[in-house]
This record gives structure tokens, sequence and C-alpha cells, in this order.
């Protein structure tokens, strides 16, 4: 469902793509460290610009994503930047907890490429059975 | 067209997209700063890994597109990774000559939001009538 143009102007100079959406890279102010590459839609942009958050589209639940809103880590914006084609973001944000992964890791590239093999290198820093509680 | 699978275990572990495609983060060590977001086919990732230096699927081209041919602007490779979902790459990239983008800046994210504007935040290194001579 292809979503109505915005009449905002900063929103519209972006290169959405077929489905309507932009990548985003996040990374952390404090370490530099890329966190995640998500996607936004134009509402998810408009909310974080709003909210000073990070929201996400999420592709597999098909809705806006305020990132933290089940496990409190919340990503808190310092700087929105688009890039030479408009077709991508770059995020730069305070991480909240330190933790960006669902899997209770800082960062979701966690898995680093050795001899054609993918090998964890990166920690869990909290147990995601603590992080996410069951309701 | 699809491609077909490679046999590459490493290669098929990755989530790539309905147009055969991942999304391809590129951080210069050094600095740590976002240079590009570009997109691999397994082609380019295989010719990244075999090459050392970063090839990119270019979407506008439409063929493998050897980062710094024209240029002279290569990126070496020192890291890659994939994050939780394996879709999408992370990769750490030595920047020959310190410019990635085409028009002559460091990075390709030189727009930053500001009061609801694009504004130009980095300045051109280099005349890109220089970088790119007419042949």
């Amino acid at each position: 469902m292809p979503q109505q143009p915005s009449t905002e102007q900063w929103i519209e100079y972006l290169a959405w793509n077929q489905e309507d959406l932009i990548p985003v890279v996040t990374q952390e102010s404090a370490s530099g460290r890329i966190l995640t590459l998500a996607w936004m839609n134009r509402a998810a942009l408009a909310e974080t610009v709003a909210t000073g958050q990070a929201v996400y589209w999420s592709r597999s639940r098909n809705r806006l994503w305020h990132k933290g809103e089940e496990s409190g880590h919340y990503q808190y914006i310092e700087e929105i930047r688009t890039d030479c084609d408009r077709d991508s973001l770059l995020i730069t944000v305070r991480q909240e907890g330190g933790i960006a992964c669902h899997t209770g890791r800082h960062s979701c590239f966690y898995l680093r490429l050795a001899d054609r093999n993918w090998q964890t290198v990166d920690p869990v820093l909290r147990d995601p059975g603590l992080i996410y509680k069951k309701s």
C-alpha cells in the first residue's frame, strides 16, 4: 500500500524506494560503532524527528517500531544525515543501556567473516530473557 | 534475473533480498566515519573477498562496480561483518585518497538535517572534474 506523499519538503526530498522505505544506518556517537541497519517509512522518520528517538518501520511486523518500546533500549537522536543519492539515512544516537541488539549484544553486527565462516565475535551483555520480560 | 545460488555456504547464509542484493554499510577504520551505503550481489561479495577490495553492485548501471575503478579511490577491506538478521553487511575499509563520494567529499553522508532542511556540512576535498578525467 503506497503511502501518500507528505507535504513536508524535507521528507519528499528523499528517494523513497518502491516500498516507500529508506535504509537507515544507526551509529553510536560515543563509540562510533554501527549498531543496526534498519528501515524507515515517512511516518517513522517524522516520528523520529518529532520525538528525538529512533522510530523505525518493522518489515517483519509491518508496523511502526519505536526502538526500545519492549526492551527499554531507546535510541536518542543526535544527528540525522542523508547521502548524495538521498536514498539512505545515517542517524547518530545515544544508545540507552549500551545494547542495541535483541540478542543482548551491543551491536547487531556481531558476526565476522573469517576463513569463509561467520564467527560470533561480540559477547552477550545481558540475557535477552531478562531484557524482554514475559508479560 | 535471479542469480543461481552459489555453492558457497557462507554466501548462502546471508538473507539476500528479492533482487538478490544485500545493503552494505562501509565504515572507514581510521576515522570511524560511515562513507557509503551501497549494495552487493553474490558475485560482488565473492569478488570483494577474493580481491580484498570493495566491489559493489551498481543498481543504476546494472553491473559490478569495483569501487575506485574510475577515481582511483579504492577501498581496502579490513573486516566484513553481518548482523543478527543476516540481511545487511558492514565492511570496514581503508579509503584510498580519503575520498569516498563522487562529489569529491570524504563521505557520501554530507547532508545534515537541521530545522527541517538538508544542509551541506562537509567540504569538497577535490574537484570531481579532476577525479574523473574525461577520456
